[in-house]
C-alpha cells in the first residue's frame, strides 16, 4: 500500500521526484485505499488534481459498484469531460440516474466532438431536450457530425474550423485571432487558408504565423494539404496519415466543400483501437468486453469464440476417430500425437503474427506475396526438418522403436511447413474476400495445422504400423 | 497491376481525388510495377513525391536485392532523413558501401536525434571521422544523447531546447524568434521559460504565444510542466505521458538542470512499439524479426520459442503417457482428448489477453487483482460448465457411452475453470517476479492448460473406466 499522496498536482518538481508516483497504476492504488477506508473528502481532493483523461482511467479500473462511488466525488465542471472521454460501456451506467437537465449543465462548455459523444450514449427523448439547451453553433455541428456513419471520417472530425484568407497579412491573422479569443485552442497548430470564394488553398502552421515577418501575406506561406473526403472509412483516413506522415488535415464532403478537419490524436487514438482490436481478434475476445464487464457479460461475450473453437476441434477429433485402428494397436500415438499439433500450431502463429502487422502497415501486396509465401515455405521447411529430427531422436530414446521415430519426425516436418504456409496464405485469401484477417484467421490456422498434424501422423502411422 | 500514377504530390486535390492511391499498399503495388519494369527514371520521379517516412516504408516492404536498387534512386538531399527513419536491420545492409565522408554529407542538415540514431549503425572509426566533421551545436547534442542507455529517457529526447525567460513580453519573444529562424521547427508546440538563474518555470505554448496581449509578461501565460528524469526508463516516460495526458515534457538531470525535452509523438511511437512488441511477445515472434528478413535469419529467430514450446509439449506427453492402461482399453479418450486441451487454451487465452492489456494501461494492482480473480473464477466456471454440457451430449451421440461422456464433461468444467483462473494469475505472479507477461505469459498458459486438461480427463478416465 502506498504511503506518500501521489504527486499529482499539475506542477513540476525538480530534483527528487518520485516518478513512479505519477503513473496510473500508483493512482490507482491510492485511490483503491481510499475508497476503502471511505475517506470521501480525500477522494474528492484526489480527484481536484487528476485530468479529465486520468480520471476517466480510474473509473475505467473499478467495478461497477464502486465506480458510481467514485463518480459522485468528480468536480462538477470537469464531469462533462470525463464523460466523453469514458467508453461507451462505462459511460452508460453513469448516466443513467442523470436528469436531461443535468445533462445540458455537463455539456454547457464541451465542443461538439464531446457533445456528441456524450449525447451517443442517450434516449432520443433526452437528446432532444438537451440539443435544444445547447449553444446554436454546438448544435449545428452537433448535427453536422450526427450526419455520418460512425465508421465516417466525418463522425471523428472536428467541425469546428479556423478560417483566414491568403490576401491579409500574418500580423493581421494574429491580431484577429487576439480579437477572437476563443478561436485558438490548446490543440490548434493549424489554420485553413481560404480564398475569396472560400475555396481550400492550404494550411498555414502556427509556427509559420509567428517566425515570419508580420507584414507578409499569409499567401508567401500556405503549406500544401492532403485533404480527406468526409465519407471515407476512419481507417482508411489512418492510414494515409500514417503513410504521409502528416498529422493535421482538412475534410472536405463530395461537392468539395470544407466541412472540418482530423487532428492528429483522434487518428492516433485510432491507431492505438486498431492494434488493440487487432490483438482482441487474434485472441477471440470481443471489441466491447471491458476489463471489469460483469461476469454474465463476459461469459457471454467469450462464448461465440468458444463455440466455433469447439466445432474445429471436434473436425480435429473427426480425424484422430478414422484412425482408430492404429492408436488401438499403438498407444505411443495417443501419446506422441499432441506434440505434432502443437509445434505445428506455433509455428504457424509466428508467421500469422508477422504476416498480419506487414499487412496492417501496407508492406505486403503485389509481388512480394510470393517472395513472402517462398521464404515461409523455406523458413518451414528448414526448422520443421531441425525439430523433426530432434524429436525423432527423443521418441527413439523413449520409445524405441525405429518406425514410430521416423513417423513423428516426418509428421512434424510436414506439418511445420504447412504451418508457415498457413500463416501466409491465410491471411492473403481472407483479405481478397474482405473479412479481417485477424477475426478469423487464427482459428482456422489451428484447425488447418490440427488436422494436418494429426492426419500426417496418424496417417503415416497406418501405413508403417498396421 | 495499377495503371494511374499515385497521386503523391504534397499538393491536394478537391472532388475527385481517389483516397485509395494515398495508401501505402497501393504505392507499394506501383513501386513493385517499376522496379519489375526497370523503369528507372519513373522510379526516381514516383520516390521524388514521396515523404522520407514513406520512403522508409516502402524500402522496408521489398527484399534486400530490391532495397538496394530502390536506395539508389533516392534523391541526395534526404537520404539521411531516410535512414534516421529506417529500422537497424533495414538500415544496416544499406550504409555498408558508404564512405564515411559520403555519411558526413548526408548528415549535413540533419538534427541530433537523427544523426545519433545513423551513427549508431557505424563502426567506431567511421563514427570518429563523422563526428569531426558535425557542426558544435550538433556535435555536442549527439555526445550528450551518446552518455544514456538505450532504454534510458535521455537517449530519446530532444537536446534542442528553446528557452524564454520569464520578465519579457510576449510580442519580445515573437520578434526574437522571427531574428533566430532556425529556432522553431514544424515540431515546435511549446517553449520552455526560465528565470534569470536559468531555473525552469513552466512552458508556454505557441497559442499562448499568439493569442494573447502582446505587451503582456511570459511569465502571465505559463503553464506547469510535469519535468521527465532523463535517466529514467523510456517505458516509464511514457506511461507518465499517457496518463497524464501530455504531448510535451521538459527532461531534467539529477541535478535539476534542464537537459533536453520529450515530444508526444516520439513517446507514441513508444507506445506503438510497446504494443506491437506484445503482440510479438504472445506469439514467440523476436522483436527484431523484420518481415524480409533473410530465409536463415528468420528461421533461427523463431527456433528458441519452438525449442521452448518442443519441452512443454514433452512435458503434456509425459503426463499423457502415465495414463497408458486406460488409453489402450479406450480408444475413444484419444480421440476425444485434444478437445479438452484446446477448449481450455482458447479459454485461457482470452482472459490472458484481457488482462495484459489492462496491465499495460496501469488498470489493474491492488485490490481489483481479487476482485478480477473472483470474476475469471466464475466466468471460467459458468462456461465450462455450459460447453461440458454441449460437449457431453456430441460425447453421448458419438460413443453412446455415458461413462465417457461424464468424464469428458468434468474435464472441460476443470480445464476451462482452471484456464481462466491461470489466465489472470499468470501474468500477476510474472509482474511481481519483474518478469515481462507478455514475454512468456502464453508458453505457460499453455503447459498448464495442457496438463489440467490431459491429466483431469485421464484421470477421471482411469477412475471410472478402468
Amino acid at each position: 500500500m502506498p504511503v506518500s499522496t501521489p504527486n499529482s498536482e499539475r506542477s513540476f518538481k525538480l530534483g527528487d521526484y518520485n516518478p513512479q508516483e505519477y503513473t496510473a497504476e500508483y493512482k490507482l492504488l491510492y485511490l483503491q485505499g481510499l475508497v476503502a477506508d471511505g475517506s470521501y473528502n480525500a477522494i474528492t481532493e484526489f480527484l481536484a488534481k487528476q485530468s479529465e483523461y486520468e480520471i476517466a482511467n480510474l473509473l475505467e479500473s473499478f467495478p461497477t459498484q464502486d465506480r458510481l462511488l467514485i463518480w459522485a466525488h468528480v468536480a462538477e465542471p470537469i464531469k462533462g469531460r470525463v464523460l466523453a472521454e469514458l467508453e461507451v460501456d462505462t459511460r452508460q451506467p453513469l448516466m443513467e440516474n442523470i436528469s436531461s437537465t443535468e445533462i445540458s449543465v455537463l455539456t454547457q462548455d464541451l465542443d461538439a466532438q464531446d457533445v456528441f459523444e456524450i449525447l451517443d450514449t442517450v434516449t432520443e427523448t433526452v437528446r432532444t431536450s438537451v440539443m435544444a439547451t445547447l449553444d446554436e453553433d454546438i448544435r449545428l455541428q452537433v448535427n453536422k457530425l450526427d450526419t455520418y456513419m460512425d465508421w465516417e471520417v466525418g463522425s471523428y472530425m472536428d467541425p469546428d474550423i479556423i478560417q483566414v484568407h491568403d490576401d491579409i497579412t500574418l500580423g493581421q491573422v494574429q491580431t484577429w485571432l487576439r480579437g477572437n479569443i476563443d478561436l485558438l485552442d490548446d490543440q490548434s497548430q493549424e489554420l485553413l487558408v481560404v480564398d475569396k470564394s472560400q475555396h481550400l488553398l492550404g494550411l498555414l502552421s502556427l509556427v509559420d504565423l509567428i517566425k515570419h515577418e508580420q507584414n507578409a501575406l499569409v499567401s508567401s506561406y500556405i503549406d500544401n494539404a492532403i485533404t480527406i473526403n468526409d465519407r471515407l472509412d476512419i481507417q482508411d483516413a489512418a492510414a494515409i496519415f500514417r503513410s504521409e506522415d502528416i498529422r493535421f488535415a482538412p475534410v472536405i464532403n463530395s461537392h468539395g466543400e470544407l466541412v472540418g478537419q482530423l487532428n492528429g490524436e483522434d487518428i492516433m487514438e485510432i491507431i492505438q483501437d486498431d492494434v488493440d482490436s487487432t490483438m482482441r481478434n487474434l485472441a477471440g475476445v470481443s471489441q466491447d468486453e471491458e476489463l471489469f464487464a460483469p461476469i454474465l457479460t463476459s461469459a457471454k461475450s467469450r462464448s461465440i469464440w468458444l463455440g466455433i473453437n469447439l466445432c474445429t476441434a471436434l473436425l480435429a477429433a473427426i480425424v484422430i476417430g478414422q484412425f482408430e485402428a492404429v492408436l488401438a494397436k499403438v498407444v505411443a500415438l495417443a501419446i506422441l500425437m499432441p506434440v505434432v499439433a502443437s509445434m505445428g500450431g506455433i509455428a504457424g502463429s509466428q508467421t500469422l503474427t508477422v504476416v498480419i502487422r506487414g499487412m496492417a502497415m501496407g508492406q505486403i501486396g503485389g509481388s512480394n506475396r510470393w517472395w513472402l509465401f517462398n521464404k515461409e515455405l523455406w523458413v518451414g521447411a528448414i526448422n520443421g526438418i531441425i525439430w523433426a529430427i530432434i524429436m525423432a531422436i527423443i521418441a527413439q530414446m523413449w520409445f524405441h522403436d525405429s518406425k514410430i521415430s521416423a513417423v513423428i519426425g516426418c509428421a512434424i516436418a510436414i506439418n511445420m511447413t504447412a504451418a508457415n504456409v498457413s500463416g501466409i496464405s491465410i491471411p492473403l485469401m481472407l483479405k481478397r474476400m474482405n473479412i479481417d484477417p485477424a477475426l478469423s484467421a487464427s482459428v482456422i490456422l489451428t484447425t488447418v495445422t490440427d488436422i494436418v498434424g494429426f492426419m500426417s501422423f496418424l496417417g503415416l502411422a497406418s501405413i508403417l504400423l498396421l
